[in-house]
């Protein structure tokens, strides 16, 4: 039995790891969950799964939570709450990070000290901070787990007795956009850059599939997850998403991981990992109807987000943090109508270009400098 | 330092073989070889891997390596030759046993008792006594190196760890007719029959490759090499042979091993796993270039060899035996110019269905059975 301390529990990624864990309730209990106020949605499961500590945004979501629940838990607010929950581990559970954004990079370290391993759905922690979190792996020696398909499609296909790895190569399906050139891009609505061709997801990731912003941030998540230099990780477009991703060998030899698109596959490996598991509502892959898959070269023109975010990348330092931050307000000013689609290329690369470099910062730096860089960007807009 | 035994030296596996042994001279070295008469293909390399017991099919091909070579081996002939040649294994050593046909069978056996792993790129040894090959097996505790393609792909994308596997699925390029309907297979030539789209390999399998016997004989051997039930394993058309075949699990994840074909890299796969190292002169796979891979669902009254060879697989017993027996003489008969192309499948499943089935016949009785096959099938043209 493994006990699971969810962040994020009512999001995309968070309910469909509900799901995983009523299904195979023998072997997962859900020992802690954070949400923000979707109380409604969280009264679904708690008195079945029953987490000790339950952690929500606001006072009237913990209101709401206390009057639903017929057991006792603990109800905390706020940041606490998700310290909290981070803090409640132990070797042998996973902290699964499904929070959108840089905010989960504090419990990810939080997390780690308590020696569970972290399965990590938010990439944007090791975006902003990959060589804190990793000095911290090396420390704990916990595992980090991939979520996100491209990389547990790579872990997949990684192995270790073989050596030899010629390169890491991601798919990316291209996003909603991915038939218009760069100039058909001008006045393009929120609506249709939330109508992603292949996957269901949250709406930060699905802006980001768009400008493909993803691709570059799951470079920068491959390379400190993989511990893979970037000159080793190439991207190549195949618009229908069936192959996941792929590892050359220096045999010529690749392997690739291929599946239907549904984010429950990489969930549940990461939680059951090596062993694969009959998936709940899974469909099988039919290559025979899927008839032909489609490959193209990327193109760093066409996609200036995802060519910022790999130099950022190959930076390092404070790079990755600002461009990632950037990144985030950008895309909420997107979603709030405020900015158009364009727009949020130019605010990131502004973002990276003007900051003040620093080639190691430490956790407080990263923080402060995440903090200053969403008021520089909407600074910008004056 | 591996020994290796080399059977079928100077065919198109084997000479591909003795480049990759010349390539790695600190990692292997040739003890014996045996092939034809094809000496003058072998003066290249003789004097420079030295293998101990040459053996080849002629007096005159003996006297010939002996004009040759400067330095003192044992020369001998014939079938005693190859059986001398398998016999001169040990622990630690490797058979790759690259015969065409039947005659596989019993120098694989003689290799298997003196420790040797084997390399088996002799499909048809494990089609015509896989029962007693992998009885064998389990007495010695060698193993059983695929080097078929198709086989070395699913080797490398079963992970024993991970459990739960749903299916196989073997890849099929179609072979040189899949473009033809049935009816237009009428009079087609033998030229055009060993003209295969995709693969430069000997003559008997390529044509195999046009009737599609030879995923039927895959398939044969994939549930012998893999332990796996028929009804687990699965073959998809797939025109470009790009991917080479896959492993579906009960997560929906589908692992698949892709390349360039080039079969220099199953064959050096089975020589240094679990390590892949560089192949010589080996081209990098680069999807963007393929630009699309293509998918259609196996079509059984299209290729009735298949469909053959599958259910003499399900019957067991003797039936494979007398498959790939009556499969090797049509093949000669066709080659010949004596038979025309579909005329194969009819003698095939004439072959097949009037044969005396007996469920676990002994080696004995698979010799003499693979024989009288032959024969067999000469009488039905008269």
């Amino acid at each position: 039995m493994r006990g699971i301390h969810l962040l994020g529990a009512t999001g995309s990624i968070g309910e469909q790891t509900i799901d995983i864990i009523r299904h195979y309730p023998e072997s997962f209990s859900l020992r802690s969950a954070a949400f923000g106020t979707n109380t409604e949605k969280a009264a679904g499961w708690l008195n079945e799964l029953r987490p000790e500590i339950i952690s929500v945004q606001t006072e009237k979501a913990a209101a709401d939570v206390s009057a639903v629940i017929d057991y006792k838990a603990d109800i905390l607010i706020g940041r606490e709450g998700v310290m909290a929950c981070a803090a409640a581990g132990g070797e042998g559970d996973i902290l699964l990070n499904a929070v959108m954004g840089s905010a989960g990079l504090e419990p990810t370290l939080k997390a780690m000290e308590t020696g569970m391993d972290i399965a990590i759905a938010n990439k944007e922690t090791l975006v902003a901070a990959g060589h804190l979190v990793m000095e911290k792996q090396k420390e704990t020696g916990v595992k980090l787990l991939p979520v996100d398909s491209e990389h547990s499609a790579l872990w997949q296909c990684l192995d270790g007795e073989a050596g030899g790895v010629e390169q890491l190569i991601l798919t990316a399906s291209g996003g909603s956009f991915r038939d218009k050139t760069r100039d058909e891009l001008k006045g393009v609505t929120v609506k249709e850059a939330l109508n992603h061709p292949n996957w269901s997801m949250g709406a930060k990731i699905t802006i980001d599939s768009a400008t493909m912003m993803n691709k570059g941030l799951e470079v920068i998540e491959a390379h400190w997850l993989f511990q893979m230099p970037y000159e080793k990780i190439d991207v190549v477009l195949h618009k229908e998403s069936i192959i996941h991703s792929m590892v050359e060998y220096q045999d010529g030899s690749i392997l690739a991981h291929l599946g239907t698109p549904d984010m429950k596959v990489p969930i549940q490996y990461a939680l059951t990992h090596p062993r694969k598991l009959a998936v709940p509502g899974m469909q099988r892959l039919k290559l025979w109807e899927a008839e032909s898959l489609h490959f193209q070269k990327m193109n760093g023109k066409r996609y200036r987000a995802f060519e910022t975010a790999v130099e950022a990348g190959k930076m390092g330092g404070t790079a990755p943090c600002v461009l990632n931050a950037a990144n985030e307000q950008a895309v909420a000013m997107f979603l709030d109508g405020r900015i158009d689609f364009l727009t949020i290329d130019n605010l990131v690369e502004h973002a990276v270009e003007k900051h003040e470099f620093h080639a190691d910062p430490a956790l407080s730096h990263v923080l402060s400098l995440d903090q200053e860089t969403r008021s520089r960007v909407e600074g910008f807009l004056k």
